[in-house]
């Protein structure tokens, strides 16, 4: 996603060389529009896995720095996939896909600035006391947006070291509370303006790959991507760059145990495909998510978030069945683990390794916390693998 | 040039059917972007041309309908040839190159209008109450083209059935005559809007190919292709498509007979050439104003257009000279010329043929005219081919 | 790698409706030739990785049956690797690439015939009386790659329903094994005319994904690909379309056990790369086999395949030890895995699970076999996944 | 048509520069093939246009020295048109649509050789005593371009410095013309192998641009284009690169007269077309054979060729008529033509102006020849343009 800025701004030499030895002298990145083809797209088959990984709400990144909208925006005219390359409103199909699957939400990526539009590029050489950019294309984008799909998240990007002032951002979330279509639905982010991100605006991102590792007392989004580099789809990637399903759900733990929620990006191919071994990764998570998802879905943070005593174990806590979630992703050789931080009461706490029937035996260390016996399981009886949940029921 | 137009909103079946028998499904006119190449535009080669054609003028078309810039304009971001296909300014490698001749000047065609962009569409269903192309669009072209180019003719194109005011013609032409770098030297025309064609403006175009055939009282221009049905390259036209040299030089000596000027449009290729066909047309008229440039360039009507005894003999005045020219395009098998409009003055009345040195003998006919011997010339004697001037001095 | 089959000897209907729908009418298969870059193929990233599944040889498609050689072959001009597409002798570079790695050998697999060539049809019209298919194409091509590239395996493919005599095969063989180059290392295998095919030759490979289950007299090969149904890279190939790691252990642990040798096959994609699902796949194999190598490489078929009371249980013997392997695909939720083919020697005969420290336990049952006490292990002492290893020392 | 040669083996700057500019690197000439569309070639347009030139025969390049053949050769395979770029059999639609125009022959230029053959280049490099390449490709194409096409001219070329027993032309020769379809209408050329050039063969063609000036004892032909300086269609010509309509006159009129034909040469576009240039250049040759094609079908040398007193006069002699021929290439400024070569003879001899009604007047001088008074005529009474003909009746 970010090839062109690395290629033609920073000229980075691997990007120069490739382009050198592979294309004709003069191509330039607006070539590569009609050879995003997308003709694999099938937004149903997207929905299926995004369904199956477990997600509660997809993000589609409507328009990304190159400003190149994958709908047919009219203010990016011959600059957008229904005009250039797919001819189709990718957004508009992706949305009503899902949609029609139950409890996922859709929501819409949307940069403000420009890399190399000639408006904003004009503008910032005024330090932004022209504002042509922003009138003409950022913000009847985002009304055009916002009234077309509906989205349920802005997710907003991209302020290209302008004030909100600059971007009016402030009107534009007045109009989006207070007007829209989406007033009574809609979350947004934090990133509207300079000075904005981790401080102003719905849920706080602070920056790309944010996994601070303690309680905040703000809602915040870990926004990570699969491919340990890139946020789009690298055609050079190998196995080696991509995070395994271990690394994932441990991402998602520490994220939801410390009161985040976790945005897990993966970047689609050209052809309009997600690649086999993303489909991978999302469906091994949503097998995690089938069987741990109690421990993670409409969880608070408990009063601890990782474990004193034994590392690589993380808490949430469960509004509605009151129990306290222990999620372990090593097991212990032992076979008996460790924890600090519960205090178990005697006659009545109980202890359940979730996805195996019987309770589990365990012994209690007073203000020390508790030492809980964990059942001998041949490799098909673990409810998982990756990662475990203890339940803690009736404890302090 | 009307091909996006005649295919997509026409669909006129042949156009229809090329694209299907040729391009993939899906094949959208913007794809044709990146095969607009002209890696063989040479503009020196092009003013060498156009130079030797006789012109003292060259407009070029900076946009057309289809809203392609040829300029790398800010405000038609990635649908412009420095961004897209020959990723060069063509406007100013032209306007130099030209410039860079003696006594030839430089002008841009320009539309107002642009066929399929969504922000004129959505102006015209609000019955251009609102309007927001012209102010994000042809206006701020406009004045882009005039200050970075300096063009000496704007010739305005295209009104897209709305009024002036809809495109504030009014107070572009304003700054442009009384502000801008070229209010001493820009001369515009009349398509300004609505309404304003053949009765407002500069010199008036009235029609594409317009020649009415007699004297208009305001300057006007007879603006035609030698490219019988077309105004771009087409590749399937053949030798019958032309206009022949006999038709064009017809058209011109017609044309400035009755006060017009003649623009001859020929259409480059994909790849920046002017077609050998066309370099030759432009070649044999030069080669013709080369021997009868006197009775065209700088003239004025003359009290008559044409002739009333002999057909295809059209008058012009030199103001310098003094003299009436009287240019017939059949050369009479008699070997004698009569003229019914001139009336010789007996004693002081002079004939000359353009291009032979003799005085030709002539006899007076009172009020009826005048009967001119013409002289024996082999073919190669002959000064030109194609249409002859006699130039008629001191006579009424 | 059928896909010109499919699509224009079958035509089958998606096969049609995907090129009417994404590619020019007129549009042919030898018009993918340009398309086919290999611009990321990286013969050492290749060579790692193969290397690293715990492959001992490697066999590259070098021509199938569409004729397109990978190397420069001067019988073939232009249409093979070095003229069109890559512009590079992929043959050469994977060749070099694969032996800079120990212990891991070359072939190239070589198609005799080829659907769509003119002369080899004619040939077929006159029931193989003509010969100048193989006289002018086959039989130099195969000289050719021999001499030029030493394989160490000729795997021969596609008779087009033509007899040996046809194909010359006598003759290229006691050339291949008297004369060539390869004399003293080269292995064959069985497809060399109609009728050849599991009766005679080299190693049997009898069908594609060949797995009788059960010990075959001669030398034998499974070749099998990880797409359940392709050869070729299928961009559209979804998760589901591939094996699993389960499966693969599974393929190769009958068919080794059967005395049979695992040709695992993937596709690679138009531009040169391993997809990552594969490398995965490749590497979770090279994980088992760096674990439980020593039951596989160099082993030959026990007496018994497979175990008669508990399934999924697979025999090798490994001569160096002297031990006999019995694999097991399930971990018995007993902790006790029952055998009853190995009888045990009081006294004598010991039990090891591969990459577990201590020896097992177990009880002889005569000649019901043996019953072993498995250890009790964490998911993570697990000497690995998908199949364990026991070593049977001094039992019959 | 040199392209490949001068870009890849000569390494001529402009030619590699140009593709430096352009292409991709790695981009060859084979590449070429897919852009090779000719969606515009209309057999029967061309058929018109060629009907129209005057042309009696039509010799289309069925393959040149790269290779390609025009037909869907089955010892080219995928080289080829038919399988590669325009899928159509060139050869055969153009045959049919030359053949439905009465009295035009179809022949067939192939060159024996080609540049980059490998086998060619592997018999090279053996000095010829090998003969992979006659045998595998020129030869078995040579006879299915007569079986199937039956041209009734072929006009060999390129012996590649190999002689006639390398190609076995007189082996195919011999079959040519007593075996073959065509043996009893057949013509070739003189191009079958080192040495044979101008001196055995049908008719001779000695070098390109052959044009002699005087009588020679065996048939012959001055091949020649009208692309000054190439034989294939030139994207970057100018006006000035291509013959005018005068220097093909007097070509044809010298090559006639000196007992030879004329083969004029245009180099079609990449889409099938007849350049307009072309088409108008035919056309002009077609109107003025059509006013003097009696003094140059069917004719015959003359005693003498040209005249001795006046330069530009050629001589043919019509044997239906008895009639000499003078083609004179400029009309006199005196209006009297003398000529040196014929004597008159008094009360017999006639002189005619072919177009002109009236008989001349003429004068003879004994053996020093006749002087004719030729009549005065207006641009549009001459009966062409660029040469007219005399005819001389009983005269010595």
């Amino acid at each position: 996603m970010c090839f062109w800025w690395y290629w033609q701004k920073e000229k980075r030499v691997p990007y120069v060389k490739f382009m050198e030895a592979n294309y004709p002298p003069g191509f330039s990145y607006e070539d590569f529009g009609p050879l995003f083809t997308a003709e694999f797209f099938d937004p149903n088959q997207w929905a299926d896995i995004l369904k199956a990984s477990g997600a509660k709400y997809v993000v589609l990144t409507s328009k990304h720095h190159e400003g190149f909208t994958l709908w047919g925006s009219r203010y990016s005219w011959n600059w957008n996939a229904v005009d250039v390359g797919p001819k189709r409103d990718l957004v508009a199909e992706l949305a009503m896909s899902v949609r029609n699957k139950t409890d996922l939400h859709f929501g819409l990526y949307h940069s403000l600035f420009e890399w190399f539009n000639p408006l904003f590029l004009e503008d910032a050489t005024n330090v932004f006391k022209t504002r042509k950019f922003p009138t003409s294309k950022s913000l009847p984008e985002l009304y055009e947006i916002v009234t077309k799909y509906q989205p349920e998240i802005i997710w907003s990007d991209g302020n290209g070291n302008a004030p909100d002032t600059y971007w009016n951002s402030t009107g534009f979330l007045a109009w989006l509370y207070n007007d829209s279509p989406v007033r009574d639905t809609v979350v947004t982010n934090d990133r509207w303006g300079v000075g904005s991100i981790c401080t102003h605006g719905g849920f706080y991102t602070c920056s790309d790959r944010y996994n601070p590792g303690h309680l905040l007392p703000h809602k915040w989004e870990n926004c990570m991507t699969i491919d340990k580099r890139s946020w789009g789809y690298r055609r050079n990637a190998q196995l080696d760059d991509y995070l395994t399903i271990e690394d994932l759900v441990k991402q998602l733990v520490e994220t939801v145990s410390c009161g985040g929620n976790l945005l897990m990006n993966i970047g689609p191919t050209h052809d309009g495909r997600i690649a086999v071994i993303f489909e991978e990764r999302l469906r091994q998570m949503g097998a995690w998510l089938k069987v741990n998802g109690e421990a993670i879905y409409g969880t608070k943070p408990w009063r601890a978030q990782n474990d004193t005593v034994t590392p690589e174990v993380w808490y949430t806590f469960s509004p509605k069945g009151g129990q306290v979630n222990a999620i372990f992703l090593n097991w212990p050789v032992s076979g008996t683990l460790e924890l600090g931080e519960p205090q178990a009461k005697l006659g009545e706490t109980q202890v359940k390794l979730v996805g195996y029937k019987e309770l589990l035996k365990w012994v209690a260390l007073g203000e020390k916390g508790i030492v809980i016996a964990l059942p001998q399981l041949t490799p098909k009886q673990l409810p998982c693998q990756w990662g475990w949940t203890l339940q803690l029921i009736d404890i302090n």
